[in-house]
């Protein structure tokens, strides 16, 4: 087994990605909402770079049934109908929708990986069966999205818990690039909304008021699900 | 006091090193060169960031007392005097040498820090000594040379312990990056030949039978001295 752990999209060389299993990881927040909307019955997110691409597509999948979701600067995008707090993505307001979402470092990362063999959502809400899923895959590429091109304290060490339950039980030969080493050391420290609210991400959001959002974002297994990226949409895999 | 760690030179942003204090690190092996080489009487360090570059400058300086120094895929460029086995920085070899040193990583760090308050080269020989330097400096910057643009462990690992050394003692409010909160993190292991021997570093050198030089980057505070960029040779600072 392989892995390979980037910290920054931009660390990613061209092909890395290519017939890899890629779990994307973007911890505040887009990654934790992603799973929390699949959880509450969204039947697909739609990962987009740019806002005008999320209203563009939201137009096309038909408006009725499909939420625009995102923010920028940790705000909601006006007039979107969501930002990216996880508790916005309530049953009652995403069961059976659609879901375009358009954020600052998550989502652009989903797009780095179109030529992978499998793409992963991964945040501490979905930790076990995330690396339940990729048990016994040759070679898997756990991809943080970072923030704004900097490395996150947050998913750096959500990547270190995740390579940690991988390679827990296993006897055979690994080969861990420099990150992976570094992030597997780094999982000594529990997740914790005192620690995310330490990181540039957190801190970012206590000082919009959204201090709340950290607690569900270091809710280690709040959830059972995969999410998987196929074709445009991230859904349930398996479901 | 404020620290901010960059594990990638890709991930400085414009202006981030301006009228700070930079230490910079390549442990295997650039900065650890630059130690050993000032440590055995060394009269400065030019880094240069091509081997063209490094040419031209050799000759302006005068080839009598001039060593062109530096290496490609690990290995010594063809002409040049020395590579970058910090053991062939002998006191026979260096003392009372100008060196010129081009090299794949460490070098062109240095170019970045061009409008710094001050710029130190680190690495484990003379870890102590740096930490001691930089005590009560408002902005510190630890900027970490990385290999071919990733992350590399070795460096992250001695700027964990450098930052951790600076604030071992501190008392007042200190504020740290994303990236200097996991290096710190990461110094709770301890460097070994073994744990660079891991690293995709370590690795490559192994693969050249270049294996003896792990056990120099790993040694720490072989040296006491301060080494200091100022115009363009780094020198032994107050030496």
């Amino acid at each position: 087994m392989r892995i390979s752990a980037y910290f920054t999209v931009g660390e990613v060389t061209p092909g890395a990605l290519t017939d890899a299993t890629v779990v994307v990881i973007d911890v505040v927040r887009a990654t934790t909402s992603i799973v929390e909307a699949l959880a509450n019955g969204a039947r697909g997110i739609y990962p987009t770079v740019s806002t005008e691409e999320a209203v563009k597509l939201a137009h096309s999948l038909g408006r009725d049934d499909t939420l625009l979701c995102g923010e920028r600067k940790g705000q909601k995008v006006e007039g979107f109908d969501l930002g990216n707090s996880p508790g916005d993505f309530t049953r009652e307001a995403v069961e059976g929708k659609r879901l375009v979402m358009s954020t600052t470092n998550g989502t652009s990362a989903f797009g780095l990986a179109h030529e992978s063999a499998r793409v992963l959502a991964c945040a501490f809400t979905n930790l076990s069966a995330v690396a339940s899923a990729v048990e016994g895959v040759e070679d898997l590429v756990v991809l943080c999205a970072g923030k704004e091109g900097h490395f996150s304290m947050g998913d750096a060490l959500c990547a270190g818990h995740l390579i940690s339950l991988v390679l827990a039980d296993r006897t055979e030969e690994h080969t861990l690039n420099d990150a992976a080493i570094a992030a597997r050391a780094l999982a000594a420290r529990k997740p914790s909304k005192r620690l995310l609210g330490q990181t540039a991400g957190g801190r970012a959001l206590i000082e919009v008021g959204l201090e709340a959002d950290l607690e569900i974002c270091a809710d280690v297994d709040r959830h059972g699900l995969v999410a998987e990226l196929i074709d445009q949409a991230i859904t349930v895999a398996g479901g």
